[in-house]
């Protein structure tokens, strides 16, 4: 499946698209579960528990009327969720170390064809992130994983997460296109189907492992997308890249 | 000249410090010129004429309470007053041409030693734009002069044109990062004694050929900074990239 008018530039959804967050926030928990003596505590069931609240979070900064907060801020209260429901209280562990932690999601593996597949496609097009991600995640995650930005945008730069109108529309204003000028790369219909309503172009990108084998929450977004690949490097291929 | 701690991060202003504005513009306004058949206008005046309405905008933003125009939009406004003050009427000319006339600023020529030191620096720490260009330009300007940006940062991300605090202190804020782990690396002096009034470390290029040999403007702000250095690459042997 290809559509024959490229776009003029791709803007990429990040956890889940471009880098496995559940391999590497479960690596990562693991070793500091052990280092505060719980290794009792299942290591991936612990990952998905903590980037479970991640849509319910969204959820309720839009409802709230709680002023934007960094996902970097989300992250750690999510965290100490997460641990309380562990019985593991927070308050009694080191800062550094829970900090440290947090900042595991600034150091998420990519995808094996990820740096191959956005280096081609930046031979073509601009390359951007629009994420939920903040700037200082998103830019460590691309200094130690070697992802080739353009620029870094996306919900801090928009003042609003996604699926919020307001962080795809804003995105491609930064970027001085319209919307229909601009394509949204991601693994999750349902942020594509909010792209879509938006007038942007979407490329899905299917990534079958990132719950570890259980079926993704917006299966029932899916729909005929403009470009469909198997993975980024796919996308490359048929992009002309 | 050099201190010893190394900053978090380099924020770099553009126009000037990495790329040669005068060069690129008064060769492209030579060719625009011809093409309006006044090549009987002097391209370099014309140059120094355009840039030459900047300072004065930025103030003009600041006081007027005027919302937030990205530079693209201020550089068009500058350069029908340029034309007009040669008798031009920018309303006779073809709206394609004005548009890429404009666009001149998405294409200035680096300085010879800008790629391979922004690359060394990068190679050590991360290097983001601190310009008030918008976002739009700076990733044009990048993707085809090579300037390897691990973010666009400054005045659009910041909602403030520098002088004005909040460029300089968003961007630090946006990094993650206090002011005082933030260096700003510039060849004007202005700009330098902005950022040190807000924290921020400081990094000086001299680039002597920015104005075409005339004095810098703000020549008078000039102080001991940080560092400075001859070049981008004197920069990154300084800092040990």
């Amino acid at each position: 499946m290809s559509a024959s008018v490229l776009p003029k530039a791709l803007a990429f959804d990040v956890f889940g698209t471009v880098v496995d967050w559940r391999t590497s926030i479960t690596r990562e928990s693991a070793a500091f579960l052990t280092a505060i003596g719980r290794d009792d505590v299942e290591a991936a069931a612990f990952a998905d528990a903590w980037r479970g609240q991640y849509i319910a979070a969204m959820i309720g900064m839009r409802k709230s009327g709680r002023a934007f907060a960094v996902l970097d801020v989300l992250h750690r209260e999510m965290l100490e969720a997460a641990l309380r429901e562990r019985d593991i209280d927070p308050e009694g562990l080191d800062e550094a170390l829970l900090a440290d932690w947090n900042r595991a999601w600034h150091r998420l593996d990519p995808w094996p064809d990820a740096v191959e597949g956005l280096t081609r496609l930046k031979g073509r097009l601009p390359i951007v992130t629009l994420s939920n991600g903040n700037v200082a995640l998103l830019l460590a995650m691309a200094r130690r994983a070697g992802l080739p930005w353009d620029a870094i945008l996306g919900a801090e730069i928009s003042g609003a997460y996604k699926p919020d109108r307001q962080a795809y529309l804003r995105t491609a204003e930064v970027l001085g296109i319209a919307p229909g000028e601009l394509c949204l790369v991601a693994a999750h219909h349902g942020d594509l189907a909010a792209a879509r309503g938006c007038g942007l172009l979407t490329a899905y990108v299917d990534r079958p492992d990132e719950y570890g084998g259980a079926p993704a929450p917006d299966a029932h977004y899916a729909q005929s997308w403009e470009w469909s690949a198997t993975s980024l490097t796919d996308l490359a291929a048929q992009m002309g890249c």
